[in-house]
């Protein structure tokens, strides 16, 4: 957990989105990218250190969709940066966290990714991801 | 907006948190501090170049309270780093974002803050926050 890699978003217009944190941030996206498998188009923009990544749903059935229709548009993740994602996975198992993914999957801006239930972390999702080289 | 200052969370539980939290993060709080109008007790962990803020209400009417109440455990607002926040207050009304304090005012952490609301960012309660200096 070296830091903060991104926080999350899930909007409801990506295109609308992007003009409103273009302004927040003072600074325009660096990326667009469509995860299909997770039925998600991401657009990220760089804060320092940091990244926000804007999520939206392109499928009806995707997690953004869900999230959307159940909490509205808002925070849906913080990101964490790991140097080595099996060996936090490990370590966060035997700390009693409930990781939903043992096996990382390929995430959106060439990171592998893992998430851990909100259920164990007060109500927070988050996911663990590692640069791939 | 220079970096992510830090992610803000509402816990019922301060205590058993902060055991979570040092569990997750690796490390240890290193400050717990009560901002007494605000009617919150907060806990502060660093994350390389970030912190993590855990929130617990002190008083039934406070917001963090109400947010529990409403929403339940889960991240509560995002805070940006700026340099002066008089000028960001400035800047970002002129963009058009509805911003809670004008005036900013004194901060747990030994910040000066204002709030954006979060009708005008997606759902996302935004904070500024400058060091005092």
């Amino acid at each position: 957990m070296r830091k903060i890699e991104h926080i999350g978003i899930a909007v409801k217009n990506l295109k609308e989105s992007n003009n409103l944190f273009e302004k927040l941030l003072g600074v325009s996206a660096y990326k667009e990218e469509e995860v299909e498998s997770e039925g998600v188009k991401t657009l990220f923009f760089m804060n320092g250190p940091n990244k926000i990544e804007l999520l939206e749903a392109t499928k009806p059935d995707s997690p953004i969709a869900k999230f959307l229709e159940k909490k509205g548009e808002g925070i849906h993740h913080i990101a964490f940066d790991v140097e080595d994602i099996l060996a936090e996975i490990d370590r966060l198992k035997n700390e009693g966290f409930i990781v939903l993914n043992e096996t990382p999957k390929k995430g959106a801006d060439n990171k592998l990714v893992a998430f851990l239930h909100p259920k164990g972390t007060n109500g927070v999702l988050i996911e663990l991801c590692q640069e791939i080289k």
